[in-house]
């Protein structure tokens, strides 16, 4: 193979780029899961991860990608036939909807443009038509991977709330965790997933569910099988630092490393602020291009596209690990790559994304 | 805390000692799993793991830890209420009996006393007691890390074809591939499962199932959910090299390399004669030592007391990356152990240990 | 320490970006020196030197940075009192006047302005001058770190021919090494000293010699007094791929690295070709910002003002391990700090370099 | 190349084997050697050698193996013909004797048996005879790395301060520093050479000199010719943390990992006491063995004959990053070893050595 020369600039929205420091931490001899160092460890990232979803309740690590924590949702708090309300709001949305309905579930599944978020109004008619209540989830995905879309998750709590409706809700939180501000306990929120792979800056392996007391409560009564994702037997293994079974040790101290940086060095609102920033950039060099944004003003990625919008549009990922000269390189590439290829453009995004990146810092 | 000088002497019998090369090469930048250099890396893992599994049939590789493996082995091929024959070999064979009958799987567990391997003409007289047919798999463990105890797979094969019983056969793997000889099409096995984290030397967070047609067959009429378990996604993926979901790309790295050194440097018959000589070195030092061996004439790798035997016995791990002057410092340890503890004993286990290994160099 | 998000750009012109893979060969365990592994490294990369320096005589490898090997090249071929020509072109240049004439050489310094190589017709002339052959060596850098002015060393090479003088010809390529066309053999040089940290893209901490027949037998009448630098114990023990004392093993490992990516992976013909395209972008972004650019048309590398020029210049580093995206970067960020900085420019450099990166792409 | 399964046992007197942690902290980015991270990581290092050399006065840290430093000891504080004494206690010694010729001093060499360390009343009366004070240097090694030799350095400083000489003390602690008690100021010594590769658990590739000042007085005077090893352009850029050329900046990364064990983690004192324990089971083994032991009492490594005694010895190397199962395993390779060579031993060393540490413990 010809060698590239140079620095590969990973600028999908996800995996990110995987700081070095962490690299070099999951680069550590494995030790033994059943002792002490192992129960520092893992009683360490479990609250650091608290700490970044935002709760005080419990959170479960998967030594699994995001798919799985997806799956860990669903089969611990819902029986075969259950009723669940999604939305579409892009590429993964979908997913999750095709997963709950091979599950067993019976998914209600909202069509959207791909282009906003839930409306908040629609989750509180939908809940209030089901009389019954026999809707037993509302799951709406908070950034869409594949469109940028996010939606108002605390806005949504709010219409569920309205409604007097007792549905648990879950959200996905895979592409924003750790890039925008996400409040489990706060937004009442019954299960957060999350994986390791964008805003934590890991490579991917590891995935999260946060829960609510509400939540362990249905699943009490929830009969889809489950052993590998059942949340019990993690939490009771969890309070002494350990797993129930063989966790997956080196990834687990790259999120030591990761949660150290995000949460003790840089810190959780100073890394939003600056995924705001970049994003800001990122958008003012696409409509100088005078290319369309897809999705609303809550985007944090632009990318190249999946499912519905394959082959319309591209995606411009600058999520965790990532900086102004980052950025501005990525852009210019982007720039160079739309003249390559013939597609029509104006000139003068990278100027305009320096501009505000100037004015800004 | 204080440090601890030196290198540890990682013995227990798994996650086993990751060779430094395998830590490097996961300490890799995360490329993209939809790109060309991704699709070489993923059609690499698979042609090497066929061969260490002796197989051209199919393998998958889940982002998830042995337990996660077991499972798949159980949802892909099973429905609610089907009937599994399983033995009582150890603590693990235990496990994965209580997790079928936590899948809704009705698990005849045939007791034993965790010191011998299963009996291949008590499969044949079970098999032919179910003249119906309504065993749908025979589930073995190959090697027990719990115990060291191993059964004889070709002979349980030719007990399952005198019996002529169409029973899927499964086996776990995950304490012998690529420490132990092991060929999943000569013995014609239906559902093999392994894990990283022992004879492949990696950290934990990859596992596998090697597949037959028939259980490919048998999974188009199986019920049990399944959606991140499920293979047909899975090999369709893996025809190019890719995923249906993102994987644990690092740990793929890892995986590469340490295929590397197994096939290609080492070779997997080096590798098994090396591990049969350090295990009767190791035997060799406990009856010198006046201490009983847990199991039967198969073991590889003696351990500290799980379940039945907790607090009874200790395992003594020499699986993976190890070689003569580990294990010697290994046994230097357990001698010195023994004497600290007030355990009666006789000295001079390590020297006859040391005379094999001189001996049979 | 707030920490710092995203990727350095280390665009100084040394050290240049050293490669994750060179710095995780670096991050290997040490092996004994005196063993036959080690031979096999010594002997690869001391044939691997040869074919980057272009010659089939020796080279050294010292345990040690630049300034050492400039000190070895000195004290190996002259005595106290031997004068010596050198040129004024730049920061470097001065340096290893001033390290002459601290070794109690005469140094003669041809005074120059910082912005052109040495001229072959002054070589000339100052060697037909020198009727009685006083000067013993003629000492030329052949690309400045400190102002990116390169100087024609084959020209020099022809003028020294011309004149008929018999001084050794001493070449300073720390910067040019692995990125700009050398040729010890062709251009007939005795001393040719190199670097391991700009375009072998190593850490520093290693030095070179390349000598000529010629410079070894200067050696022999030489007395300034010399061990860690002596040519000879070195050439000596490299025969058999060993170091007469502690050689830096790790860099070495590096090093290996280093020139499998240069000479096996990219070749040097496209990395010189590579830092040229580079280098281009670079000088039309600068002079579209309407600056100037401080040397003549063979620079390499503009940079932060150093001795005579400090506080007047900034140097843009562009050497070793570096490509399109990362150039761009780079770009942007000076465009940025002109910006910040208040010093009057033209927008648009960027944009230059963009545009011609694009064509000759 | 045939894989070697398992970890190598790097037994020699050094390099010692370095740690993960040290190597994992080289394996950084290279960076700018004359920004303000670099000055914090200068200040930090020499800070901490100050601590390990016991010296509240300078050391100087060069990018070199240590027969670079001890270059360095001689040419800044002696002149052409000037005398020192030396004494043969080994091959090092030998070694840095003929260096001293070679620089074009007179070096008095006191015939030793390579057995014993240097005779503090030898010393006396050597240095009374001098009644004109022409011996400028006594230079000693405290720690023989050949035979294991060890000087009283203490006992070596009142024996120079009882002949009331003016003679400047310089002593070798390349294989003591960091794991045999070593006290620069309190011994008043004047040079103290050390290097990276052995207690500092270090790679090679950096070497140090501790002054006096005494020591730098002496320097203003001495005429040998020096550039690279000048004492006082380090001293003075080294009060900003900077260095007067280019550092070796990732080994100096290895160094601050280093130090943090050394003097934060473990604490010298227990490192010294870890190195005498391991040392008194190491010499109770080759006692057992019926072997002899080479040196006298204060012996730290025995060892593969260099020089004089080449063919007859071999060394067994305990220094640095060691604990007691590594020892284990490698008396157990000796005593295999030993035997596959058919020389004639005593069975049982193994198991004195584990006999006195179990009972240290």
């Amino acid at each position: 193979m010809a060698l590239r020369s140079g620095r590969h600039f990973l600028q999908i929205p996800g995996p990110t780029n995987v700081p070095d420091r962490v690299l070099r931490a999951i680069d550590s001899a494995t030790i033994d899961h059943r002792g002490p160092d192992f129960a520092q460890l893992g009683l360490g990232v479990i609250e650091g991860l608290k700490r970044v979803f935002k709760t005080k309740s419990d959170v479960v690590i998967y030594p699994a990608s995001g798919t799985g924590a997806w799956e860990a949702a669903l089969v611990n708090t819902l029986s075969a036939g259950d009723r669940v309300l999604m939305f579409e709001t892009g590429q993964f949305a979908s997913l999750w909807q095709r997963m709950a309905t091979e599950l067993g579930l019976v998914a209600e599944f909202v069509p959207g443009d791909w282009r906003h978020g839930v409306d908040p109004n629609l989750v509180e008619s939908k809940l209030r038509e089901d009389r019954q209540h026999q809707i037993k989830a509302v799951c709406v995905v908070h950034n869409e991977t594949s469109t940028g879309v996010t939606s108002r998750i605390g806005e949504i709590r709010a219409a569920i709330d309205r409604a007097r409706h007792p549905s648990l809700f879950m959200v996905d939180t895979i592409s924003s965790l750790a890039s925008i501000d996400y409040r489990h306990d706060e937004w009442d929120v019954d299960v957060t997933v999350g994986g390791s792979q964008k805003g934590l800056m890991l490579p991917p392996g590891l995935s999260f569910n946060a829960l609510s007391a509400k939540a362990r409560e249905a699943a009490k009564q929830a009969t889809l099988p489950r052993v590998y994702w059942r949340w019990e037997d993690m939490i009771r293994a969890n309070q002494s630092g350990f797993f129930p079974y063989t966790p997956a040790t080196n990834l687990l101290y790259g999120l030591r490393e990761a949660l150290k940086m995000l949460l003790e060095e840089e810190g959780l609102d100073n890394v939003f602020a600056r995924h705001a920033r970049l994003a800001e950039a990122t958008r003012r060099a696409v409509r100088a291009w005078g290319l369309e944004i897809l999705c609303e003003r809550f985007d944090m990625s632009l990318g190249t596209g999946l499912g519905k919008v394959q082959g319309k549009v591209f995606r411009i990922g600058h999520l965790g690990d990532f900086n102004e000269l980052m950025l501005a390189g990525t852009l210019c590439g982007v720039e160079m790559g739309l003249a390559a290829g013939g597609v029509p453009f104006k000139q003068g995004g990278v100027q305009k994304a320096l501009d505000y990146l100037a004015a800004s810092s």
